[in-house]
C-alpha cells in the first residue's frame, strides 16, 4: 500500500471526511467526465463529491515528473492512454493527486487554492465509459450463483463438471456497454414457453440484471504492449488497473431459448451497464484477503491457475430497487441483496491468467467481469433469476408490489464498497438504470 | 449492378483480364495495405495483380465529386471511415475507380499513366485486417455443419430444437483477428479425455480450421449513426459493406471441456485469420440466387426474418492443405473441400436482423461470419472435425501422410469466388495461415 495514502491522511476537500464517503483521498479513483454540453470526455480523479481534471492540472504546472507523463496520456479523453502506460505509472499519478488534495499542509503555499479552482462537482457533469473497451468478457466466478441457475435446469447435477477447473466466460458484446444511468429499453427476442410448439417474437418478458464486478486491463508493468503474452499467475495482478461495478442486464426468456449450443447472446447483448469509477488495486490493498477456501474433496486448481497469497477481495455488493411507484410516492430504493466478492470461487487473477493460457490478447482497456456475485445465503443472490427461483417466489416490494422479473419503470441500483473496523471506507460507486 | 462495370468491360491492367483473374475491374474490392517497411496503413482497391492507392489517386486529382468525399474518408488507413459513409459512398467511389481503370478509352487523355504510376504490386505489400473490428461475431449458419457436428455429440438428436428458428451465433474475440499470412501458434488449454478422472493443460491435440464467409457492417444507407437501431430484414443488406473469408480456428479438445454453459471461448480466441480484400456487396450482384430452400417440414422463419428475393449467394469457398513435407517436396497444397454460402440455412440479411432484434448496436467495421460453410456432399465439409468425424476418419494427403487434425507446420489455404458460364469471374483471394 502506498504509504502516503495510509488511514491517517485526510483531504482538505470536506465531503471526503465523511465515514461513508466512496471517495476518500485514501481511494482516488480514475473515470471520464463531460460537461453537459460538450460530447469531449476528460480524465477525472474522484475526491469526496468533487472531480480533479487531471489534464488541467497538468496544464496548470500542478503534476510534475514522472507523474506528469502519465498525466500527458490522459489527454485522449479516456483512461486507454494510461492503462497503457500500465499499473507504475498510474500509481505515480495518483501518488501526485494525492499530494495535492491532503491536509497534511506539505503542498506549496498557494496549491490549495490552484487545485480547488480545477475542482468539479460530479453532480454538475456526465460520466462516459471510463475507457474504449476493444474486448469485454464475462466469466462465471460464483459457485453459488452457478450452482444455482444449474439447478433451475439441471435439479439432478446443478454444476457442470468443468466447474471447479475452468474459470468459464464466455466474450460479451463492447457495443451495447453504457454508461451507469443510461435508461435500459426492453429487448425482444425469440422465446417459447415449455409447452408451446413453436416460439415467438416479442418483448422479454424476464428481464434480469446481474450485479458483477468488472476490471480493467492494463499494459504489463514493463509498459510493453500489452497483447502478446500468456500472462502467468503471479503476474496477473499486475495487469488489472482496477474495478468496477458491471450490471449483466439479462433477458433469461430469450436466453433459455437461444443459448444452446455457443451460449448466452441476444439475452445479453442489448445493454451492459458499467460504473464510472475505476478504483485502483492499489486503494484495494488494506481489503485483500485469502482466495475463497475450496470445500474439502474439491479438486485444487490445475498448476498454471495456482496461487498464494491474497487473491480474494474483501468488496460488498449491494443491490437496491426502486419501482416506478416507489420513487412517484418517494419511497426510498430498497435492498433486495449484498453479496461479495470475496466469495467467488476464482480470483481476478486467475481469470486473467485463464483467459491468456491460449495466447489471446488482453488489450488496454479490456473489460472483464466476475459473472454474478452470489453468496451462500438467500440474502446475497445478485440476480432475480436466483432469488425467485426463476419467478417461483415472488419477491414484495415496499408498499406490496411484488416481482418475479423487471417490470418497466424498475430501477436497479449497484453499489459497491470495501469497510471494515480500522480502515478508511474505499467505495466504487454505484452503477443503475432504470429499465423500459 | 452497376452497369459501368459491365461483364463487357475490360481493364488496361492487363493481369485483370487473366480468366482466372481474382481481381477484374468487374470486382474492385477495397482493402489496406502497407509498405513492408512502413507500420501505417493505406487504403487501396485491387485490380488484376495491383492495387490502386485511393489517397494518392485523391490527391493526385484522379477522383472528384461525390467519389472524393468517399476517398477522403479513406486516410484514416483503414476501411471504418468508408464503411461509416454507407454503402453508397462506396459504390460512388467504386464506380469512379472502375472509370480510370477501364480500357474504354474515355478517360482523359494521359490518365492512364498518371493512374499507372499510383498501381503497387500486391506482391510487394503487406495486408493489414481491412477494418478496425469493433466486434466480431461468429453465427452457426449452415445446417449441414450443425447436424454433422451435433451428431458427434448427441447421436440421436443432432440439431437442437432452435437451430430452425434462431441464427445461432456468438459473440467472437476482437483482439485475436489476425490478418491472412499470419503464423498460428498452437493454444494450450484445459482438455479431458473421456477416460480421465481430471483434466490437464498443455497443448492442444486436435487443432482445427473453419472455412467461413465474413462479412463487414455499414452504416445505413443515410449515412446516419450505425448503431442505433433495429435493422429490419428489408433493410438488412444496406447495411452490408462487403465479404471477407474468415477461418476460425478451434482447438476441438478444449472447446469440448469448455463450452458447456456459456459457449465456445479458448477454444476460439487463440486466433481467427481474415482475408484481405472485401468484396463489395455490388460487385457480388451478378451471382446472387435465392436463399436456401427449406426441406419440405421445416417451419418458415418467424416474421422479423422472412424475405423475398435473392437472399443467397453462389460463392463457392475451397479449402486447400499443403503439409510442411509437400512444401519441401514442392508438392502443392492439395484441396480438401468445396463448399457454397447459396447452402447456408440463413442469409447474411437474416444475421444481420437478428442481431440487431434486441437493439445490440452493430457499428460500422463490425465483423460477422457465417460459420462453417458446408455442404450436404462428403466433399463439402468445411472442417477437420466434420471430414474426419472428429478423427475416426483419417484423410491421407499426397505422399501418405495422414491427418485427423492439424499438424505443425501444416498451411491452411481458403479461396473464395463467384462463377458461372456468361459472368466474369469474382474472386475473393484467400485466407491463409502456417499452424505451430
Amino acid at each position: 500500500m502506498d504509504a502516503t495514502l495510509s488511514a491517517a491522511r485526510r483531504s482538505w476537500v470536506a465531503s471526503a471526511q465523511a465515514p461513508d464517503a466512496d471517495f476518500p483521498i485514501q481511494n482516488l479513483p480514475f473515470g471520464v467526465f463531460a460537461d453537459p454540453a460538450s460530447a469531449a470526455g476528460r480524465v477525472g480523479v474522484a475526491i469526496g463529491d468533487r472531480i480533479l481534471d487531471v489534464v488541467a492540472a497538468l496544464d496548470a504546472g500542478l503534476i510534475t515528473g514522472h507523474a506528469a507523463d502519465a498525466a500527458e496520456a490522459c489527454r485522449g479523453g479516456s483512461l486507454n492512454g494510461l492503462m497503457t502506460l500500465g499499473r507504475p505509472a498510474a500509481s505515480a499519478l495518483r501518488h501526485a493527486i494525492g499530494e495535492l488534495l491532503t491536509d497534511d499542509g506539505a503542498a506549496p503555499s498557494g496549491t490549495r487554492q490552484r487545485v480547488g479552482r480545477l475542482l468539479v462537482p460530479i453532480a454538475d457533469v456526465r460520466m462516459h465509459l471510463p475507457a474504449t473497451v476493444g474486448d469485454y468478457t464475462d466469466f462465471y466466478a460464483s459457485v453459488f450463483h452457478a450452482t444455482n441457475v444449474g439447478r433451475l435446469f439441471r435439479p439432478d447435477a446443478p454444476l457442470l463438471p468443468n466447474y471447479k477447473y475452468v474459470p468459464i466466460g464466455y466474450h460479451g458484446r463492447a457495443s451495447s456497454l453504457v454508461p451507469s444511468g443510461t435508461p435500459v429499453a426492453r429487448p425482444s427476442g425469440q422465446t417459447k414457453g415449455p409447452d408451446a410448439a413453436t416460439p415467438s417474437f416479442g418483448p422479454t418478458r424476464m428481464l434480469d440484471y446481474e450485479a458483477e464486478l468488472g476490471f480493467f486491463i492494463a499494459s504489463g508493468s514493463d509498459g510493453a504492449s500489452a497483447g502478446d503474452d500468456r500472462v502467468s499467475i503471479t503476474d496477473a495482478e499486475s495487469r488489472i488497473f482496477g474495478v468496477c461495478l458491471v450490471n449483466d442486464w439479462s433477458a433469461r426468456d430469450i436466453q433459455s431459448w437461444e443459448y444452446q449450443p455457443l451460449g448466452p447472446f441476444l439475452s445479453k447483448s442489448f445493454a451492459t451497464s458499467v460504473s464510472p469509477w475505476v478504483v485502483t488495486m492499489d486503494a484495494l490493498a488494506p481489503f485483500r484477503v485469502p482466495a475463497y477456501e475450496r470445500p474439502a474433496g474439491d479438486p485444487a486448481p490445475l498448476p498454471y491457475l495456482a496461487a498464494s497469497g491474497a487473491g480474494g477481495i474483501d468488496l460488498t455488493i449491494e443491490v437496491s430497487l426502486q419501482s416506478a411507484a416507489m420513487r412517484e410516492r418517494g419511497t426510498p430504493a430498497v435492498r433486495l441483496s449484498r453479496g461479495n466478492v470475496r466469495d467467488l470461487y476464482w480470483t481476478l487473477a486467475q481469470m486473467v491468467t485463464h483467459h491468456t493460457s491460449n495466447g489471446c490478447p488482453l488489450r488496454p482497456g479490456d473489460l472483464l467481469a466476475s459473472g454474478t456475485v452470489s453468496g451462500p445465503t438467500p440474502d446475497s443472490l445478485g440476480c432475480l433469476l436466483e432469488m425467485t427461483r426463476r419467478g417461483a417466489d415472488r419477491i414484495t416490494l415496499p408498499g406490496g408490489e411484488t416481482r418475479a422479473f423487471l417490470e418497466p419503470g424498475d430501477e436497479v441500483i449497484i453499489r459497491g464498497y470495501c469497510a471494515r473496523p480500522g480502515a478508511t471506507r474505499i467505495g466504487l460507486g454505484h452503477c443503475s438504470g432504470i429499465v423500459g
